[in-house]
């Protein structure tokens, strides 16, 4: 018996919606499998949480889910109980960064039954790697005078190392995909840190020369997902800029509430985290409105991440088969509720035995 | 004689294909217009110019453009010739630097007989404010050691007076216009620059108790571009959230082709400039297949700040008029030429008279 053990954060919003709901997904894919079994630790951390407790997680927090083969997360943020920045960079970035997620790793592709909002959408797949460590996300800078004479200074901070990372990674993807990678740069803006970047990718690039490569401006390359996402295998960028490209590539899809997400510690040193794309949504909370395809759609990243490809791919198929049938969230045109989706994905994940 | 001296520097690429066409519709305009002359100087400035004097422009390229009122700019950059950011900071760049156009102002709104790439794009009638002196395009920063342990620091930098400039110039467009500003932020990842850009943009706020305002991160208002323009009116953002979001702008009318520009200096001190959103696109080069319309627009914001809002509206009109017949060049999806198209405006406005 394989058994996988997941620290479950819920977190804010919908989170708490879909959560449960991907976890019975989960549930009926090990009974299927019939050798594969979850086992589920679950924290309130979140943004009441902090209210309680002036924290968003426990200070100890880390070490307590140091355990688990992997973090399983909704979405955090409510900006009218916590400011983000305290909110995120006390949970989902601290987590991030203190278990060495340098890898971001989100996937877009049409999807059967979503109409999607662009008019050439027609067989797009494709991935992005984020750095996911450092670049322009850092706790580095300052601000000082008052008033009008208000300066501020924020700085990006690149490696070798990490840069690197991400761009190997991605080389590695495309090698087992459509062979292709994009870099995202702005060298021609940004003049210390892009150029950087460019160089690490045409020495990455070099190592593998039978996969395309070429060098996009952010600006240029965030059209292009409008206008030919179809062109695109693998996309590289940096924190920020896979930040934007990834939630377009979301929308792309038709909804944000689809795109999934693997934070991936790649040395194995501490367990990765699964998060959907999507935030914590507060507008739409009780409404039994939250789309559980993005939740779900993660799950499937982490059965891959496990393994069990065979398994995730025929987890996304199912889902597949059901926005098909027009078992769909008022996001992407349907009237089911959150949990009839899911219901409906395990019905067909069931009837697999 | 209301006379206008312009600077024209065709620059690289589709540059100069366009330029001609564009300085001939604004001759029309002023024909028609009686009383209104333009006397033009142009410069050879460009990569070309760099391969044979080493430098993009003259040592006192900047005082010469000084004694004109306004550079109408083609576009700028080579990479075959000389990389990007020696191109750009040597003359796009620096100008926009030396001459203090603290704001870039650029226009996106769906044009009749352009068929956008979105299937929501309705309506949609948006102006993009983007603070254009500093912020995350800065030549402060610094690469430390080689090989595998380079370290690279970007600075971004942001002052309370060009912040603010360009948030309280929003408000004031937005008060002409639907009354709707929206900031473009990150504060939830960017942790001292954007939560001073939200601070800033509560304090000029309050100043505009009538218009409505919102905050909205990066990632979604790029993603909302695609799903939802209608609901934007002028959009505050940072130099480069403003440089993403207006190329996703441009291509949501259906051509990056079309996006027009102004590069303020807002305090009269010296000149502003006028250049389209798109490239040199040095793939097309030499084709006529350049799309004339982002130059003749980037001409009509001239006019408009030179005080001819009338004939401003009347040559987009115009324009409409022109793709709305079908005479349109490949990449809005017709056959034209870049003459034919400018002929047909010109026809159009001589015909006013
Ligand atoms: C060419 C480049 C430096 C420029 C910018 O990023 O400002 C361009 O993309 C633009 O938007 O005018
Ligand atoms: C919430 C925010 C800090 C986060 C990010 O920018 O990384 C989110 O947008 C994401 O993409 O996961």
């Amino acid at each position: 018996m394989k058994k996988i053990t997941l620290s479950v954060i819920p977190g804010d919003g919908v989170g708490k919606e879909i959560m449960p709901h991907a976890l019975r997904v989960l549930d009926a894919v090990a009974e299927v499998h019939g050798g594969l079994t979850f086992e589920k630790v679950e924290y309130p951390w979140s943004c009441e949480y902090y209210l309680e407790h002036g924290e968003m997680m426990p200070e100890d927090g880390l070490v307590q889910l140091t355990e688990s083969d992997a973090v399983f997360l909704g979405a955090v943020g409510n900006p009218q109980l916590v400011p983000d920045h305290v909110s995120l960079w006390g949970l989902l970035i601290a987590i991030r960064r203190g278990f060495q997620q340098s890898l971001n790793i989100r996937h877009a592709k049409q999807i059967r039954g979503i109409d999607p909002p662009i008019k050439h959408a027609n067989q797009f797949d494709l991935l992005v790697v984020r750095e996911n460590s450092e670049g322009e996300y850092s706790e580095v800078g300052g601000r000082i005078h008052q008033g009008d004479d208000e300066v501020v200074v924020q700085n990006a901070i690149f490696t070798k190392k990490a840069t690197k990372r991400a761009i190997d990674y991605a080389f590695q993807l495309a090698a087992t995909r459509g062979k292709r990678v994009t870099s995202a740069t702005k060298s021609n803006g940004i003049v210390f840190s892009m150029p950087f970047w460019d160089n690490v990718f045409q020495e990455v690039g070099k190592q593998y020369p039978d996969i395309e490569q070429q060098s996009v401006h952010i600006d240029a390359l965030t059209a292009f997902l409008v206008t030919k996402p179809a062109e695109f295998d693998v996309i590289v960028a940096s924190n920020l800029f896979g930040d934007i490209l990834t939630d377009v590539s979301a929308a792309i899809m038709g909804s944000i509430g689809i795109g999934p997400a693997a934070n991936l510690n790649v040395e194995g040193t501490y367990p990765s985290m699964f998060e959907p794309v999507h935030g914590s949504a507060p507008d739409i909370v009780g409404k039994g409105m939250a789309n559980p395809i993005g939740q779900i759609w993660t799950g499937k990243m982490m059965l891959d991440h496990f393994g069990e490809e065979e398994l995730g791919k025929t987890l996304l198929d199912i889902v597949e088969d059901v926005t098909e049938a027009g078992i769909k969230t008022p996001d992407i045109g349907g009237r089911a509720t959150t949990g009839e989706v899911a219901d409906a994905i395990i019905e067909r994940v069931k009837s697999l035995t």
